[in-house]
C-alpha cells in the first residue's frame, strides 16, 4: 500500500514539491487557502482536502509549507488544523522557513499533544522545487528523520540531518542565508575595488571565479552585477526579511554578527529607496552611494 | 627552432612554473639568486646563466618570478639585470606578486628603454605551479599578450588578458585577494552564529555548501576551522601582506574596503599574538575572542 502523504500550504515552493510527491506514486492529500490551487493539484492525480485537519486525518505524515511562523500557527492550532485532524502516529514535518525559536515553540505544543514534528526548512528556490533538486535542512528526533527520508527524497537531492531539536534545520538555513548574502558583500566590494583600479570586469570575473575566491555568488550574480541586470533570484525584501531573522536568533543566541548588521543598514536603506522588489545583488548600489561611483560599462540606463 | 625562453627566481613557484616550461620543449635558460636551485633545473635539461642579463641576452621572453617589488626592480635594472642584456624584440613577464603601482612604473621605465613588459602575476599556490594549472591574469598590451600566450599556457590552465596596462594583472589578483580574504570572513562568522544556534558543524556544511551559500573557501578550510586545524594553504603573515596591498590600491584608487580594513585589524591582532605562521582561515580565533566562545568540539586541544 503506497504511504499515504498530506501537503498543506501550495504556494510557489509547495506546489512544485508536493508535485513531486505525488510523481513518486505517494496517495497524497492536498489543502490550500486558497483553493485553485488545490484543483491543480487534483488534476494532477492528488486528493483535494476542505480543511487541515482532514488532511491530517488522511495521511500518516503531514508536510507543511507555508508564508511565516503566523500562518505555520493557524495550520496547526487554528480552527479545522493539524492537530485536530492528526493521531498519534502522525508525523508532522514543517518546510516553511520561519525563526528557529517559533520552530521549537511549535514542536513543544505539538509534544504536548502527543504528536510528533520534524522541522525542515528548504533552499534551491522554485526551479529546486520543480526539478525536486532542494537542499532540505532537517531539525528534530532521529527516528523522526528516518521515518521521514523517504518522502523528503522526493523533493530534494541534498537532505541532512543536521541536529536532534525541532528548530535546527531553521538555524541552518540562517546560515545558509548569512553565508549567501554575506558573499554578495564581499563581491560587491570586490566589484567596486576591481572598477576603481579601471581593469575589465568581464575578464576579471573571468580569471578569479574558478579558484580560491570562487562563490557561486560569484559566479551566477556577477555577470549580473556587471549588466546592471536586477532580475531576483531572491529580492531585496526577502532578503532583508532573511537577514532580520539571523540578527533576532543572533540576539536569542548571545553571539556578534557585524556583517550582518551592515547588511540590514544598507538593505533597509535600499528598501527605503524604492528598490526592495529588485535582486538582492543591487546590494552594490548601496556601495555605490558611498564610493561615489558605479560598476560596469559606462552609458547603461540609470536604475 | 624551438623559442627561447629566460626564467629568473626559482622559489616555491617559479621552480614548479620553470619545469613546466621546460617539460613543452622549449630551450629554456634560468638564473636565481640561490645557485643551488638553478643546478635543479640545469638537471632538467635547462641552461644556467650567471646574471639576470645573461638570461635576457640568450631570451626573446623573459620570465621574472621573485618575491616582491624591490626584488624585481634589482632584477630588471640592478647591475647585470635583465635590462642589460634584453635587446628591442624581448618581451619581459613580470609573474611576481607585486602592487600594481609598482609594476606600472616598472614598465614605465621599461618602456623608455625601449622594451616591452606585461605583469603576470599568477594564483593557485604551489600545487598548480607544480602542476602548471595556475589562473594567470595577464596586463597589457594586446599584442605582446598573444606574443606571450604559447608559454603561459605552459604554465597555467586560466590565462586571462584582463586589462591593456602593466599593473592591471596585479589589480585582479588582488581583487582575487580580497574575494578569498572576504569569503573567509563571511565563513567565520557564519560557523560561529552556528556554533551558538547548537546545531551539528559538519552537517551544516554539508547542508549548505553545495547550494547559493557555496564558495571554495567553505569547502576547503570549512571543514578545517571546525576541526581546528591550521595547517596552511596560506598563512596569516602571507594574507596580511595581501590585504595590506588591497588597503593601499584602494587609498590610491580613492575607493571604501570596509571589510579589507575589518580583516586588516582581525590580522594584525592575530599576528601579534603569535599566530603568523598558521593558515589564514585560524581568523576564526580572532571572532570568537570577541563572542567570547569558539567553535568546533568541545575537548579538542587548546590552540
Amino acid at each position: 500500500m503506497a504511504a499515504k502523504i498530506g501537503f498543506v500550504g501550495l504556494g510557489i515552493m509547495g506546489s512544485g514539491m508536493a508535485a513531486n510527491v505525488l510523481a513518486k506514486g505517494f496517495d497524497l492529500t492536498v489543502w490550500n487557502r486558497t483553493s485553485s490551487k488545490i484543483q491543480e493539484l487534483v488534476e494532477k492525480g492528488a486528493r483535494g482536502a476542505h480543511s487541515s485537519a482532514e488532511v491530517a486525518a488522511a495521511s500518516s505524515i503531514v508536510l507543511i509549507c507555508v508564508t511565516d511562523e503566523n500562518a505555520v500557527h493557524e495550520v496547526l492550532f487554528g480552527p479545522q488544523g493539524v492537530v485536530e485532524g492528526a493521531r498519534p502516529e502522525t508525523l508532522i514535518i514543517d518546510m516553511s522557513t520561519i525563526a528557529p525559536q517559533a520552530s521549537s515553540d511549535h514542536a513543544e505544543k505539538i509534544a504536548a499533544c502527543g504528536l510528533s514534528m520534524l522541522d525542515a526548512p528548504v533552499s534551491g528556490s522554485k526551479e529546486g522545487a520543480d526539478q525536486g533538486t532542494l537542499s532540505i535542512m532537517v531539525g528534530g528526533e532521529k527516528s523522526d528523520f528516518e521515518r521521514a527520508l523517504f518522502v523528503l527524497e522526493a523533493m530534494g537531492s541534498t537532505i541532512v540531518h543536521v541536529g536532534e531539536s525541532c528548530g535546527d534545520g531553521q538555524t541552518v538555513k540562517l546560515v545558509n542565508q548569512l553565508l549567501a548574502s554575506g558573499n554578495t558583500l564581499v563581491m560587491c566590494e570586490a566589484l567596486l575595488f576591481a572598477q576603481a583600479g579601471g581593469v575589465d570586469l568581464e575578464k576579471t570575473l573571468e580569471a578569479v571565479s574558478g579558484g580560491a575566491a570562487g562563490s557561486w555568488m560569484l559566479t551566477h550574480r556577477g555577470p549580473q552585477v556587471i549588466r546592471r541586470d536586477w532580475q531576483p533570484g531572491f529580492t531585496i525584501d526577502l532578503q532583508l526579511r532573511s537577514i532580520s531573522a539571523v540578527l533576532k536568533a543572533a540576539v536569542d543566541n548571545s553571539v556578534p554578527v557585524p556583517l550582518m548588521n551592515q547588511l540590514y543598514e544598507h538593505y533597509k536603506t535600499l528598501q527605503a529607496q524604492g528598490h526592495g522588489q529588485k535582486g538582492h545583488h543591487a546590494l552594490i548600489k548601496a556601495l555605490e552611494n558611498i564610493a561615489g561611483f558605479k560598476v560596469g560599462p559606462v552609458g547603461l540606463p540609470e536604475d
